[in-house]
């Protein structure tokens, strides 16, 4: 919840003066995402996000998001589309940062995900899955095995601090997910932070899929394996199998899973709470106390890998 | 910047079942205001701004505020027109606070503003303080010479240790404004914070005023005092007479000073430097060390004050 970047008048004809988006009658910054700056743009044209890049986000990794979402719009899938420049680029600069300009969907994303919401993401993933078929570029995932073992490792002593013994059960977690982590399932682009904040819905209809800057190329049963940690427990540590069943049957729907798929989601879902555990390890520590924006607590994470720890199969998840 | 009230699905959905204004495609958190949590709200009726007032509102004020805003945006004034609830209300309850939704305008507050913008503010000032004559409610400015020895008083020391030699001389202009403050000028509801950020521009054009939640009655030359505050330093501390002469001639072409209000325009000024010196030292002092919202520099008005001190006339403002 952040702007971190302030556009001068100067920034913002600037920018404007590369779009053929008319003038700008409208821009305020958004108090969502904490990785970027996002800006509520209106112009003549319509309504838009202005969003400028921050630390976290290299570069050269932009041509992949953005590509992401162009052939996402183009086929139809509900992401924001990215505005060209004149010179048909896909993001340029602003205020000396990187910055993009993408259509404003409609929709209110949801506090208190139910059933129908997992289904709608549900489906919503496996045709944002077929859309991407075939889709040119790759982008590693840097939050896999490897990269949440090197966050997680220097902080043992931290997640014990947070809660005894539980140094221990995260190491365990970590040398068990990396030795049964599956390595032929069907890859591709996949959102990879499909989180409840990250879809919009008009009702119970989704109406987009936003935040593609964790968008990585991996397994596609791992990115429904971050959908359940995200989207199917309840107070945070309750698995609800109806809701988990609810998602994996819609996912189904549209991309039926492989059984090696099948049975991977047990270790893909202990993966995915272990990357979200590691990310929030880390912001956790990095916090200075009595800072006014509070990062999201790791212990969370903890409980679900407490219920992946003794998951048996795709069952445990409704599947 | 900030967002301190989440609202629930079931919150908003509570809150628009109380209004005709069809159901929400959007809502978007602001990450403008200081007091309080305002959303970019959408829906199928139109765009509007949801307000959620936080604790330095006194909701015992909210028919004050909505009333001048409501009767400002009758007279054609581009002020938030209040939407009615179906009983009439111009406010209620959101998520156990009190709660409003106004028009959306149109515009960008103007970064770097400069001539033109002075001007467009003070006729607007002009035209405000004339389509409020005759307004049924009133509230004392809690922010006058009372309240802002009230907040310097116990803070001198800080004061003195943000610059030596401030206390005193803060101490002198407390004791000389208290002395020379005017007692029978034209009154009225005034804005009492048409800082930049409350403007809206088309280019030059003024397209809307808003943030009245410092609105009350008080001396209407007041009010174009803290405007030249707020739009006429350059880097702060300079006063560009061509802004301060643009502002008070565009006021003028709609209502003309009297030259009791002209000559006080000096004691008035340095009043209205005392006020946010006062607010900005308070702020200052209770925000806690390393917190990630930093509060605005009390040191710029000290600057001002210091310009203010030696004005002898109306002259020195370009009046």
């Amino acid at each position: 919840m952040a702007v971190y970047t302030h556009l001068s008048d100067a920034d913002l004809d600037a920018l404007l003066g590369e779009y053929n988006l008319g003038e700008a009658t409208s821009c305020k910054g958004i108090a969502e995402g904490v990785e970027n700056s996002n800006f509520a743009l209106t112009t003549t044209a319509g309504r838009f996000i202005l969003t400028i890049f921050e630390k976290r986000v290299n570069e050269d990794e932009l041509p992949f998001f953005m590509g992401v979402m162009a052939r996402l719009a183009q086929r139809s899938f509900p992401a924001p589309r990215p505005m060209p420049t004149r010179n048909g680029a896909l993001f340029t600069r602003a205020a000396g940062k990187a910055a993009a300009i993408v259509t404003f969907l409609d929709g209110v994303w949801p506090r208190t995900p139910g059933i129908a919401h997992s289904a709608a993401v549900g489906e919503a993933l496996a045709r944002m899955h077929l859309a991407l078929e075939g889709f040119e570029l790759t982008r590693a995932n840097a939050l896999s095995v490897d990269g949440w073992e090197r966050l997680i490792a220097p902080r043992l002593a931290q997640a014990e601090f947070l809660r005894p013994g539980l140094a221990h059960a995260i190491e365990h977690d970590v040398a068990q997910t990396r030795a049964s982590w599956p390595r032929a399932l069907p890859r591709g682009p996949i959102h990879a932070d499909l989180f409840p904040d990250n879809a919009l819905f008009l009702g119970e209809q989704l109406s987009g899929v936003i935040d593609f800057y964790f968008a990585c190329t991996d397994f596609l049963a791992y990115d429904l394996a971050i959908c359940l940690n995200a989207w199917c427990f309840e107070r945070g540590c309750v698995f609800d199998v109806a809701r988990g069943a609810a998602m994996i049957a819609a996912y189904e729907t549209v991309r039926p899973l492989s059984s090696l798929e099948r049975d991977a989601l047990p270790v893909l879902a202990r993966g995915a709470a272990l990357r979200f555990f590691a990310t929030r390890l880390a912001d956790w520590g990095d916090t200075p106390a009595g800072a006014l924006v509070k990062p999201k607590d790791p212990l969370e994470y903890a409980d679900k890998l407490a219920f992946h720890r003794q998951a048996k199969g795709a069952a445990d998840y409704g599947g």
